[in-house]
């Protein structure tokens, strides 16, 4: 077992590194941070619970360390806001550990890279270059990380010249208590804060390559993001303008036959289908569809041709599981060496 | 005052109808109509009413014809459901009614417009190729009702090419009951029946000419509907293409200072600004805008340049008011003369 | 392996049935009921299936049979609306086979008992009085099911003499589609037609004596019950005037140390604790313990010593698993010997 | 016109204060208050506006104070937190001025009235007795200002012996950013610090005498409280034992006839009639009768005879409007004479 801690731990996206690190495989948690003022508490006494399933038994005990202790372990991963993110992060990663972060504090540095491990695995190759003993890893945005996966079967099989991307995000993404429900019962929030500057920066690292730099997938984005009172599962709706020519029975196949690296390697939290297809045109939907893959399947449905581009479909995919904390373990986990940290 | 029925009375379309007649400065409601079981009970006792508004007074009492019986006025307004609405709406207009309708079944009929009288008033025309005694006018599928608007605006100034459309909307779109609940809550539901090719067909009809046939406007369109758990306002996102090139505030001064025909004569349900521009990213929000004009204005917001296409906002209107009912009465109040029937 | 089949299968609770039944240690889906119109076709095809989890793969091929049909099974389990579930039910019944029940029909029958295996399972004996070859067992309308738990526990140790219940229960509870979504976005429905009703007799028959005949407890029982917008779990508030008087805590020890008969059998449906307590004020709540014990436990929370009466708690029971489909199947469960249909 | 302040402008119950006092009749709002940050910026363009209604014309332009300023009027409303008000409304009643205070900090004074209008307007007498140069007013918690109208009635002609009270209070009731979506989008929580609390003591303090001090009615009183997915409008069902029998129709007569002074007096924010009483089981409902009277009526239905207490009916009122700033606004018109200051 390869001993962890995480950052951040008792905000929603830690919970959710809590929650998916307290039984796993190759992890064991051996530390938990947190801010100054709970420093000594038990977490289980002091985190604000917010998840579905219950707090792990194995973690309720464990002390909160404040935030600028040491860090006992080589692998860290960090649900820190972006805010102080950054500092702490590159000190880590300066100091020799491994971070593997959630925030999007470094995402766009020149050799950190974004990755989404069926998708770029070959852009851990950037971490070379950090130039630190030890390095920081980034997972996308939570709007980022659902719509890559799909987005790679099909550059990869027809090309892509041009996307727009819709979004519908549920209140999870802003994090606790982030949206006041003044805000959002009964209504919808036209914005979300530099939300459409990410999908624009990232869809396009995440889709590009890296030899040396990183050079952007060079089709166009442009993308409009909207709050709807969904409490998990971020549903984005895709027009695609693709090289090669195909139609929608082509599309599906290329979809539904898509595996990549995580599902060869077997890790532990990689899906066994990244893409799952419906036919039904009135999925995918949050409430039938976010959990699917245990939260790291992507569900594609309602495809069809359009008359401006050449595809629209409906992506959806777990904001909080495979936009976040289960994106980042999946990183972690695809880093390790048949589950042991030799490197 | 003229004498006015209405058709499909018990439903929540009708119930708006109702609402707007009940104390109208031009219209006095003669008559109600629903299904034959409902046939001499009175209106108050056995709608179900779901308007946040009371039921107006004066039309308790009333008691209900059944679809069939002969129809007392000259002015017929029509929310009856598009299944059965095609054969009775035909037959009125046979017999000399001036039907106004919210059906869908003639919309896309040769010589029957679809009017916003804001954006295409002189489609009346039409109505003289329509052979029979009376006539049959519509008004537009809620989705295109609101973006007409603005389209218009835009259109007759910088010219479109290519318009997407993504919308959110709100359950009261279904009529009643509609969306079970187990549906929408804490739920997108990605796919409305029907409702994309309305908008395609609906907004080339109203932006197009009349000249003894409708030629519809020649831009390009697709469209992507969502119905989201919101109660009345639909949301939606545009990406415009234009002819000529504008910076966002010379659009915004378009869309400011937009006013028509119905402002002009001070129709009794004309909002006095029929497109309010919001500067705020995060307007329009259903909550705060959909009642903006009495739900017959349009609130447009989140206005920018894209990367894709020349501009992206958001527009917001009424779907039952400005995008049913509401747009109807409007249609009828234009045609009068000073408030007269005298045709 | 006992084949059983199941009546009104593509409802909710319907569902339920066969999300609980398909990998049930004990049982064997053999066929599959629905109306008329639903004849020969495939489960999976022609099911709105509204279940958050998948449907499972080895009904999807059943081909449904229709109502009236002969029934292939001994045991039957019965998702009729109580509308048909009277007839149809006692005619099985009399040609031999065991009905488990959820329909309310014949819920208040002279000799059918109404089981929660935790609380009464010596009703068990009234069936020999059904006077039929067969039998019918209900379990409790699903705002009663939840409460009789804590309930038995209280009465067998401090008495119960009179009880209050304020229900909010979820829109699953009015099946699909149920209750429309623009009657409960935004909103509360302060009444459930003949909900209180079924909880003053139900909760007073399940809590009573059978000895030949139904002894009703004979304490008080009054009731509200209103509609919120939950999808699942319904949260009830009690009061109660106990005989014997005790402090908070040891209620607290009498709720956590119940246990019963089904857990002693080790049922595969029984959950290991049929009462989870929780200390803080803020629990139970719907999202977060809904699906305690796989929907089968019962949460207790926000207990206190009240001015009026002697305590007032807060109850909350996932309504269509331990209040419907899975009540059923526990009684089932027990009904079998050592998992063997032997009777 | 009497010019009045507010203090706390920019919250929620603050913005009610505003959009009721721009256009009123007696009050001209002199200056608006808020926390030393915003001190000298436009109301307009700080206020983060939530309402419904669109923000007042004439109060955009108007500079924000600094609470500790001068304040310039003798008439001052409140909406500050409870946390802060306690002293600083202590000081402004001590410099002469006269404060009426939707905060919780001095409702329970030796010498402070609780006023509903409707219900003591008697209680202004105590103002005599607080010893300073001004005063302070209070009105009640949002959850007791609706229940304390329709008691009062029932108090006067029956008698009242013993009250439980179960609440489903509004989003709107924690102020704004208040509850978290996460917390309540599609679930319920069981409790609310503080309110049962306050209803037990504020139901018998303002339906008490006072002469030269307060007696509290010497009835009994339990609550439930609980929060719901609602915007605005909170339900609240009671049980009621009263010292006289009568039956149901009785009952609606006294509620339906009741009338006060506010009434008498034909106050501006006085609702025509305080009490509407619906003989549907189905209302009242927070979207249908929440803005009865211009949120300032309560609306009372459900009504039946109980088996345990006399009656139970379910009472919905406005709770930032009747339950807050409009209580208070209808508090200081009272207070007036003919309109004016002259005290």
């Amino acid at each position: 077992m390869t001993e962890v801690s995480v950052l951040g731990a008792t905000g929603m996206v830690g919970q959710r590194f809590v929650s998916l690190l307290a039984n796993h495989p190759f992890f064991r948690i051996a530390a938990l941070f947190a801010s100054e003022k709970r420093k000594g508490l038990k977490y289980g006494e002091t985190v604000n619970w917010v998840l579905e399933e219950d707090i792990p038994e194995s973690v309720k005990n464990i002390e909160l360390r404040a935030l600028g202790e040491e860090v006992p372990t080589k692998i860290v991963f960090s649900a820190l806001p972006a805010s102080i993110a950054g500092g702490i992060e590159k000190e880590l990663a300066e100091n020799g550990h491994y971070v593997f972060s959630n925030a999007s504090a470094h995402r766009y540095d020149e050799f950190v890279p974004i990755i989404v491990p069926e998708v770029n695995p070959g852009h851990f190759e950037a971490v070379k270059y950090q130039n630190t003993k030890g390095f920081i890893i980034t997972n996308p945005n939570c709007s980022t990380a659902g719509i890559v996966i799909p987005l790679k079967a099909i550059k990869d099989t027809l090309g892509i010249k041009k996307l727009v991307v819709f979004t519908m995000q549920a209140v999870s993404g802003a994090g606790y208590p982030g949206v006041p429900s003044l805000g959002i019962i009964d209504n919808i929030i036209p914005h979300i804060e530099k939300e459409e500057d990410k999908i624009k920066t990232e869809t396009r690292k995440i889709l590009g390559d890296f030899s040396g730099k990183f050079e952007y997938a060079d089709f166009k984005v442009e993308a409009r993001c909207n709050r709807v009172p969904v409490r998990n599962g971020h549903t984005e709706v895709l027009f695609i303008e693709t090289d090669k020519k195909a139609d929608v029975s082509e599309l599906k196949e290329i979809l539904k036959n898509f595996s990549a690296l995580p599902q060869k390697l077997n890790l532990p939290t990689a899906p066994k289908n990244p893409i799952i297809v419906k036919d039904d045109k009135f999925r995918p939907q949050p409430v039938l569809d976010r959990n699917a893959g245990k939260g790291m399947a992507v569900t594609v449905g309602n495809i069809r041709k359009a008359d401006i581009f050449d595809f629209t479909l409906t992506v959806l995919s777990h904001n909080t599981i495979r936009g976040a904390a289960g994106g980042s373990v999946l990183n972690a986990e695809l880093f390790l060496k048949d589950g042991k940290l030799e490197v």
